[in-house]
């Protein structure tokens, strides 16, 4: 599954397209995202995402995760949300 | 439905106590935030909830929105967490 790293400079928006032709294409993608303003980003590019792929008839909702990275030899913990269609 | 109001100093696990609490009563429950640091905290609390309430047999999803509150007379844009059984 295709990875989408979100950071807080991220432009929701951008995201939100990105995020939609994933969705559109395989079905569900998975947005990850480090501190809480990469975690803001990611959660407003969901919501916008769901108005872009609604009038393709999937109802798009997201499942927060914890997950631990490694950056630079470091242990990070991110948080990864799966989004994909509820049904 | 009773909405959960989360700042960014508000302990993700006693809110994910609380959501779980009010989840296995009425089945969704709501969150608000208002800022990166809140939804942060918003976020982290959904996914440790999602542990408390997996041995219910409810598989925890949220559905994040923007909504327009009115704060001391200034008009503010919070994130609305749906959290919700999948099924």
């Amino acid at each position: 599954m295709e990875v989408l790293k979100v950071s807080a400079q991220t432009n929701p928006k951008a995201i939100a397209g990105a995020l939609a032709a994933v969705i559109r294409q395989s079905g569900r993608a998975e947005i990850q995202a480090i501190g809480a303003g990469a975690v803001n980003q990611a959660v407003k590019a969901i919501a916008i995402a769901r108005g872009f792929i609604a009038p393709n008839g999937i109802d798009l909702v997201m499942i927060p995760a914890f997950a631990e990275i490694e950056i630079d030899g470091a242990s990070r913990t991110a948080i990864k949300f799966i989004v994909e269609s509820r049904s």
